[in-house]
């Protein structure tokens, strides 16, 4: 809602890139109006880490005094709070958008990421049966043993075709670079979280063609990275048509008004959010110590 | 020398402002091809603070490993390492460009940073006599105090014309908006680090346009900031005639090399600077224990 509402002051993302071994950091950061805080976060993917032994992502947030510049904690999260706030967005994004009965809730992909928003979901739906598919068969066998004794009923689907049959609450969070679906049933909600980079894609442009609410969190965003631009370069979607995930939030326009409705939400991550879980882990824990 | 050889990756600043209490903050960040670090800093002036009690410079160093991206160091030194760098460049600029005998070095300035210049000059020169102007008398003889006991022989000039007149060794460290230099004396060298943002000058025109070397930390920056690109808007100095110190330093190009030439240093301030003394106090103390 910040964000939608231009209280969030959130300038270009810094990035620094690296050869041999390859690698990025990327430098989010910037603050709301009003708040008490300024935010800055790193993120970096060093490609070769697993070789080493290491996670890929690291990463860290610092927060300040928005009053006096004072660093008031250094959140060595290594990459961690931005896995949860990704997962929390895909949370809100089924609130306004997805059917309240999907049958089935269906997980593409098998990582850190996949077992976040489905933890998350649980907030926003009642559903608790669950099918998830993966590219690596063992993989996703050892992903659904973290669900093994809790609240969720999650079977492996054998195909995505299956998943797509039987799932009206999709959430994709893979690395794909070609898309993964063509084709959904009517009254189905799709959010993707995996194409956070240009040449990254999960959806066919068929998807979002077809969408009755195509809802992204950054507009601005959604030009260069993530799903949408690609239905519009594609010719499926027309410039324009989809909207900010803030103004379904903050009532200004209809989220989900039917059950048969398609809905989209595409989601390439804004750096509010890595402000706003910053300023809360910080508010919860670390200040009220 | 790593900066002016491209061996230095250096992205655009990042910024970020603030209205009420008006502040700014700048990301600096970059590493040096075949170092083991990446390092971001982050500088902020909240103007304001002093009415609370607090220094309006902060900031801190962050100090990755380039090849795993893992965080070696928070080094909080509240913008202090800023300070020491900056003064330490100062020496460099001194070292190839001052005359063996400036009879006298002139500080005009008395802050913290005049007498970081003036510390550092003690390792690339051996006169001892110091003459120093500031606009707040009592300022100026607090700043003297703290040489009171020291290797130093540190007296207050009436004006800035005095300085001039006695001194062959300058150093500019203030904040000032317009000139405080208008001409020198045949022989003298200056160093000019006050003028780190577009609305700030120390030095007329007609200084550069005198000079026969004009040397600058970043031909780039200096387009928009430092005293270079205002004598090259008065029409005093060619576009193309300054010269990047780290060219001097290599030995690329040659320092002074005759008792009467003038000599200038315009230093804004390279993210390479923050990355070479991050690394250093990281490698020589943390590091080290």
């Amino acid at each position: 809602m910040a964000y939608s509402q231009g209280r969030a002051v959130v300038p270009p993302v810094g990035e620094l890139l690296f050869e041999d071994p390859p690698a990025d950091v990327h430098i989010k950061y910037g603050y709301v109006r009003g708040d008490g805080y300024y935010v800055i976060k790193v993120a970096s993917g060093f490609y070769q880490n697993p070789q080493l032994g290491l996670p890929s992502s690291n990463g860290l947030m610092l927060l300040f005094s928005r009053h006096t510049g004072v660093l008031e904690a250094v959140l060595l999260d290594e990459g961690h709070l931005t896995d949860v706030r990704t997962a929390a967005a895909g949370a809100v994004a089924a609130r306004y958008l997805a059917p309240r009965e999907p049958g089935c809730i269906g997980i593409i992909g098998s990582g850190i990421q996949a077992a976040l928003q489905l933890a998350n979901l649980a907030r926003v739906t009642s559903c608790r049966k669950v099918l998830v598919w993966g590219r690596n068969p063992d993989r996703v066998a050892a992903w659904r043993e973290q669900f093994a004794n809790g609240e969720f009923d999650v079977a492996a689907a054998a195909d995505i075709d299956t998943l797509v049959d039987r799932c009206r609450l999709i959430v994709t969070t893979t690395p794909a670079t070609a898309p993964l679906l063509e084709a959904v049933h009517a009254g189905t909600h799709i959010t993707a979280v995996g194409a956070d980079a240009p040449h990254k894609q999960e959806l066919a442009p068929s998807v979002l063609a077809a969408a009755d609410i195509v809802a992204v969190d950054s507009l601005s965003q959604s030009d260069s990275r993530g799903e949408v631009y690609r239905a519009v370069d594609a010719g499926e979607l027309g410039r324009g048509a989809a909207v900010e995930l803030g103004r379904i939030v903050s009532g200004e326009l209809p989220g989900r008004t039917r059950r048969e409705q398609i809905t989209v939400a595409d989601l390439t991550g804004v750096a509010t959010q890595d402000i706003e879980i910053a300023r809360a882990v910080y508010e919860e824990t670390v200040h009220a110590h």
